[in-house]
């Protein structure tokens, strides 16, 4: 044990990013939950009393445009886009990753059709392809949005996608991170084949954002959606985004048109006009205290890099895995995130039998994780704010639950 | 005008809500804004200093049990229930009214039909009825809800409705006051005739919940809809709710079908299976800091009963009206609200030529309205802390300004 826990002192000594926990509300607790919701960023408390106090309380109304309530939306989305490699004013921030799901998916079927009336749909583009492990709102979603544009619904393993691809394919969600296993899916081929096949691909980034590089611009991802309260640590269900790629946008047609989306929103109109751009995809008023509660969040990005944020990412879980696999008994867990780093988010998931008891044991004494139905425990690991000795330590106390379990 | 502050005093003086301006943040300006974003409860702040700093900082992810964040939804809904004349267990909170909207009318249409296919409708009831006056948010999202539902809209004045009514009328969305004149519209007696048709009626309460009673049952409601910012006073972009009445749950059928919604939501079953009751009409993760501080704010009602405020509301108005008939010149302005109780929301609008022009040198003076276009000062009135002696000194500094302009 001695050699692991001396290894976890020297990375910590030598990570450039070791200083950013000290931004970060932490105590002794070994927080490894920050896939499900992030810690609380230390400026977020001044900010919220100085939101209700001053924003609300004193300016009230005037605040939706002296404090720039209004633009919100758009200002925070250009705050999140190089985190998932988009250039500017293709984000807005706003809603649940649910209803966004809903908002892309049924846009993407528009665009793929050229525009056909969803309750007389061409026989043309009349499939919606959905990742059949994906975490089970976006199947959910999905199908609601096939029944709403006369689309069949095709469920698959993300890897198989390209085998039901064809010409009747005019959407495909995907998580680029399973939930549950964290396995990572192939961003970049899979929205090639998507696109060979004249689909549109839409990809839900909840378990990626803030944990690697996504390169959205980059791969041409048409349309994606994620939440904010997981590695962007913006607080229990803060809100969502949608990204609209650039090229797409004078087409993006909601299904979702609120008046915060219209080209003049004071202007009252009786006719829906959309914004020019990601604007468009907004809808109603915004969660003003949520919203600005993520901002300041986001503050904690300042000088860091992602591909920083990566290396340290895989070290944590490499590190992690040999240590579970130094400490725990043989056979007594069976990671399921894969080894190889390509297939990997920033998670650990070990198939464990009576995983729901472990993991109550392993939060009573301090190592906090969650259970996934029927026998996952999870371990997300937050570079920005998880240790080296942590994941030693986390390690030990599993093997030491187990032990005596 | 001394006498019309001599009785602005008596007035006050004899007000049972007099004592609750006290639980609001308030200074000198003279806030009739109340109808767009209400002021700040106290009891707020430190309640959201607790759930940033302890429930998310310190508690983290055992909050969404420990401290009630699931719960949260149909909690703050069966508070809520009471100010609209709601038995419990028929509201949810989350999301913005316009999404709201969507739910709602979708699924009043699938009820109307008994659960036909959108994408192949049957002839039988494919007419949506809306609110040509509205907000035009709801006409947006009716259209939306149309298309995809293959119905046809059909906008009306709502006092016209009943004429458009027939055995093609599947659901009719109206306002319960006009946002930009005050009118209240008549619920009861529209509702009825909607009932008469076979439609189901979808109400959007945003300008009348908090301001007077709205009797969602006893008129036999189908669904409704509202925001929580304006007489309730739940801060900036607080989340909206939607009511589905008790006996039309069972067949409550979400276009927007997120995990929130799932009888078993940490089960994660690939297939949707909705929860029972109006907790079905949850979507995805709730903005738990809007959510919460939404709960704070309503604890303003405490011992306060709807029939008061209205009683008050209505005195308010009158008062304010007589006021601006005395002191301004004849035919500087024109209520366009109705002089009829019946007819009257909470808020006065006097149509203006200069209107814009007018509320920003009102606003510079401390008397806080707003202006819609195009050429309507609006007045809201807030019972709970909006004082006689604020309603005689805002239609002097009316006066005074239009003499000037």
């Amino acid at each position: 044990m001695a050699t692991l826990a001396a290894r976890a002192a020297k990375l910590d000594a030598a990570d450039e990013l070791g200083a950013k926990r000290e931004e970060f509300v932490l105590d002794d607790t070994i927080y490894l939950d920050g896939n499900s919701l992030g810690a609380l960023p230390k400026a977020v408390q001044a900010r919220v009393a100085e939101v209700v106090t001053h924003e609300w309380g004193t300016l009230r109304i005037r605040s939706w445009e002296e404090s720039g309530w209004w633009t919100a939306p758009e200002r925070i989305g250009n705050r999140i886009a190089p985190l998932v490699g988009a250039a500017e004013d293709q984000i807005v921030v706003g809603d649940s990753t649910s209803v966004n799901v809903f908002k892309a998916l049924v846009a993407a079927v528009r665009i793929a059709r050229g525009g056909t009336d969803d309750a007389h749909p061409d026989e043309g583009r009349d499939e919606i392809v959905v990742d059949a492990t994906t975490f089970p709102t976006d199947g959910y979603i999905a199908e609601s949005a096939a029944r709403m544009t006369g689309c069949r619904l095709i469920p698959v393993a993300p890897a198989d996608t390209p085998s039901v691809l064809g010409p009747r394919t005019a959407a495909v969600l995907l998580n680029h991170a399973d939930y549950r296993t964290g396995r990572l899916h192939d961003l970049p081929g899979l929205t090639a084949a998507g696109h060979a096949a004249g689909a549109l691909m839409v990809w839900d980034l909840c378990h990626t954002a803030g944990a690697l590089p996504v390169g959205l611009d980059a791969h041409g991802v048409d349309l994606a959606v994620g939440c904010t309260y997981k590695y962007l640590n913006g607080g229990p269900g803060s809100p969502a985004y949608l990204y609209v790629r650039k090229e797409h946008q004078a087409r993006f047609d909601s299904p979702l048109p609120g008046w915060n989306g219209h080209a003049q929103p004071f202007g009252m109109r009786p006719e829906f006009t959309p914004a020019e751009g990601a604007v468009r995809g907004r809808v109603g008023t915004p969660d003003i205290l949520s919203m600005l509660a993520l901002e300041a969040a986001l503050g904690v990005w300042d000088g860091v890099s992602v591909e920083a944020v990566r290396a340290k990412s895989l070290a944590l879980t490499d590190f992690f895995l040999e240590c579970v696999e130094a400490y725990v008994p043989k056979g007594r867990v069976e990671p399921v995130t894969p080894a190889a780093h390509t297939e990997r988010g920033s998670q650990v998931a070990l198939r464990c039998a009576d995983a729901g008891e472990v993991m109550r044991r392993l939060i009573a004494q301090g190592v906090v994780g969650d259970f996934r139905e029927p026998d996952v425990l999870r371990f997300g690991f937050t570079p920005l704010y998880v240790s080296f000795a942590e994941a030693e330590r986390a390690a030990r106390v599993l093997a030491h639950t187990l032990a005596g379990a």
